[in-house]
């Protein structure tokens, strides 16, 4: 829905609601899809928020209550009568439970626990043991399971019969008696045999399915490689534990993406947008780096100072530092995102390094051979001839565009191969991503310039 | 499948092909799923793909068509016969024959659409009207279609009789005489309702739907708000033309993540992974924005050159400028890419700006204060007392830790107002990220160091 339109039934909600007609601003949200009630009851003041939620149907509040945001969930819980909390307890599914139990403070989850069946808790606790972003931590326990010696009615029948409370009816998975996984049927199959078909003829027995310690970004990448609506979770033992729907695994795609892009800009990864990311927060997630880096340029600075007499000598040098670090250190980034993108998606792996930078090389030359050569054009005809800058000669521009060079050809090695060192080193490759490597490339090409400087200048 | 697993399994394949046994070749391969086959005989060289690309079931052949690159494909198309391309075409799902064609040849193509039947022709050639990014461009055709008045037995029969051709059977619309869309029933509904119940009384009948020419990124972000599995597409006129499915909707998420990336490291975006993208080809994308940057560091440059007397008679500072324009690239990056990515999940717009303006005007004043506070005490610590370097006063440590905060203030503000300025000229906010706003930021903070300098220490 539109923010606009969205910004016009809140106004409508209201008016309906002071006027004290309650079934017309019920009627105004009941075709509104769960995330977009969601949205609608957050434009309100918190203290409208229980009288809303109570408006809605039992089975949608729960939907729409999924889709809120943690604060609203906890004033919703905290307002809740018993009753009220174990209602929408039950129609909500086991992971997005866990998920809610994993952000509200203690007193809350306890009496998320305490209204839970004895069931649906025992789940609970185990979903909650398993590791942060491992596959078992983004599963549900609510699958349709079926034996191998059922017919195609008997499954239709189970289906029926325990279907609404699972969250994917359409991908059947078939246990054995130690509930190891031994096939995968889906609704389409199902309907396309006759009623007495038995089930072990027409299942799918070679099955993709992921480990409950799997990282979940894999999971998420193997969606996207096999086109799947849900993959079955297994344990060492290959008994079925639980899937993971697709709704979950894009979810992990997006915020994966989020955080490496946070990560390859200096920030510390957080899971709140933007807006709702206070401020003493997001100077807490951005000063660490901020702070590392500029100490680490206490190296450039000393370099600088090193060179103090050169630069004296000849002061036009200066003049290109700044041109000389941006063009290294976006050179760097260019080369370190492609590779990170393509770490991340699966593309490439330690063993393709030597791939890698012989590629990086050929292209950093090419790179670096056209911007020196425009470069120099440059310096002769903008710098020396048309501001009439005489201390710009031909010397000068031969070594601002040979340290060009060798700066790009740097910046890109050092760019391609960092991330993958990283990967292999098991840290995240996007920490190695523009601000470090800029720093890394600052203190390299500032040495290569002084150096080819002294060289054929003589200074 | 891992890389290993599927080295070894190439091997194997490779053998028994060898010695001619086909049938035990084809054994290895039919239970693997499409994606992995795909990425199977693409480790055979390439004289092989046709052999092994026959010894595969129809359907399935088909199903890794699809999976292949371009010119496995194209190599492919080439070496079958005319029944041969007939049955693959036959197969395969109408988008998916719309994305082979974009990508072949003229000629290619021409013997693609000879060997299409009438009916599918038209079909793809209305689909490839759609403008590229578009709603229309990633939608198929295939979807099951029910009447109001059926009886969900009536459905059931339908589904059983078309549904073998559709993408997906589990989400069906419900459309009128004039095919204008009017509810949707999923399986799931229609499996949990008696047999004589009839459509209109257990369909839903407000949609969340798309335009055909709505943003596909948009759309991608639908399903990440909505968790659906497929999404009806409607004309103007609100007749439903095509479903999106969830597949299609994580393709595209996972290539304008891509995008956005290469876009903020400024590279020019291209669909082709890391390894399959030649080196002129990556010259080409890289080069440009290395260009551009290149030469508008001439107006540093500049700056420097008119301070060249100030610099002279203050030589310390210069050693400062590439710790000041570092951390100023750093912080602009920072803002930026953290508003970029909330602008492109929809969480904030361009009625925000102000209240994004005034968060990063916070942060960066605590940001500003802790950096140029560290960065007072290390200068006097570090540089005056332990590298013994006299010409580190208190008054240069303050000229430096005072245009700090200055640069870190204007870092902020320009890097998180510039993306929402480019959303609202309808560019897009990720070309104005981490190079782009470090050129600027360079040079804004070279002036304030400049003037502060001059003010204060008297040059």
């Amino acid at each position: 829905m539109q923010k606009e339109h969205l910004a016009l039934t809140a106004g409508l909600v209201e008016r309906l609601i002071r006027d004290g007609k309650y079934a017309a601003a019920r009627e105004q949200m009941v075709d509104l899809e769960p995330a977009d009630i969601a949205l609608l009851l957050s434009e309100f003041p918190e203290g409208r928020l229980p009288i809303l939620f109570r408006l809605l149907p039992k089975e949608l509040a729960a939907e729409t209550f999924v889709e809120m945001d943690n604060d609203q969930q906890e004033l919703l819980i905290r307002s809740f009568s018993d009753t009220e909390l174990q209602e929408v307890l039950e129609e909500m599914y086991l992971d997005d439970t866990v998920d809610l139990i994993e952000e509200m403070p203690a007193s809350v989850v306890h009496r998320i626990l305490h209204h839970c069946d004895a069931e649906s808790r025992r789940a609970i606790n185990e979903l909650m043991k398993y590791p942060e972003d491992s596959a078992g931590s983004i599963m549900t326990t609510e699958f349709v399971s079926l034996t191998a010696d059922m017919t195609v009615e008997a499954a239709f029948k189970r289906i029926r019969r325990t279907g609404v409370d699972k969250e994917t009816i359409y991908l059947c998975y078939v246990v054995n008696d130690s509930r190891v996984l031994t096939g995968l049927v889906s609704v389409r199959t199902l309907l396309l045999h006759d009623e007495d078909d038995v089930i072990s003829d027409i299942m799918e027995s070679s099955i993709v399915c992921v480990q409950t310690l799997d990282d979940q970004e894999t999971v998420s990448q193997m969606f996207n490689k096999y086109d799947f609506i849900a993959m079955p979770v297994v344990d060492q033992e290959h008994r079925l534990v639980g899937i993971i729907t697709v709704d979950d695994a894009m979810d992990v795609m997006q915020a994966e993406a989020t955080e490496d892009m946070e990560k390859m800009a200096a920030i510390m990864p957080s899971d709140k947008p933007y807006l709702k990311t206070g401020v003493l927060e997001t100077v807490r997630a951005r000063t660490p780096w901020l702070m590392i880096l500029m100490l680490s340029a206490t190296f450039t600075g000393l370099i600088m100072t090193r060179f103090e007499d050169a630069l004296m000598a000849c002061a036009i040098l200066t003049a290109f530092i700044p041109m000389l670090s941006g063009t290294g250190g976006n050179s760097g980034t260019q080369a370190a995102t492609a590779v990170i993108r393509a770490l991340s998606l699966g593309e490439i792996s330690f063993g393709d390094t030597l791939r890698v930078i012989w590629k990086e090389l050929r292209v950093a030359f090419l790179c670096g051979v056209c911007l020196a050569a425009a470069n120099f054009v440059k310096m002769l005809l903008v710098d020396r001839w048309m501001m009439h800058n005489p201390a710009v000669t031909v010397a000068v521009a031969a070594v601002v565009c040979l340290t060009l060079l060798c700066t790009v050809l740097g910046a890109k090695i050092v760019g391609c191969s960092l991330p993958i060192l990283a990967e292999k080193l098991g840290l995240d490759p996007a920490v190695m991503a523009s601000p470090f490597i800029s720093t890394v490339v600052d203190a390299l090409s500032l040495l290569v310039y002084f150096r080819i400087a002294t060289l054929f200048l003589g200074i």
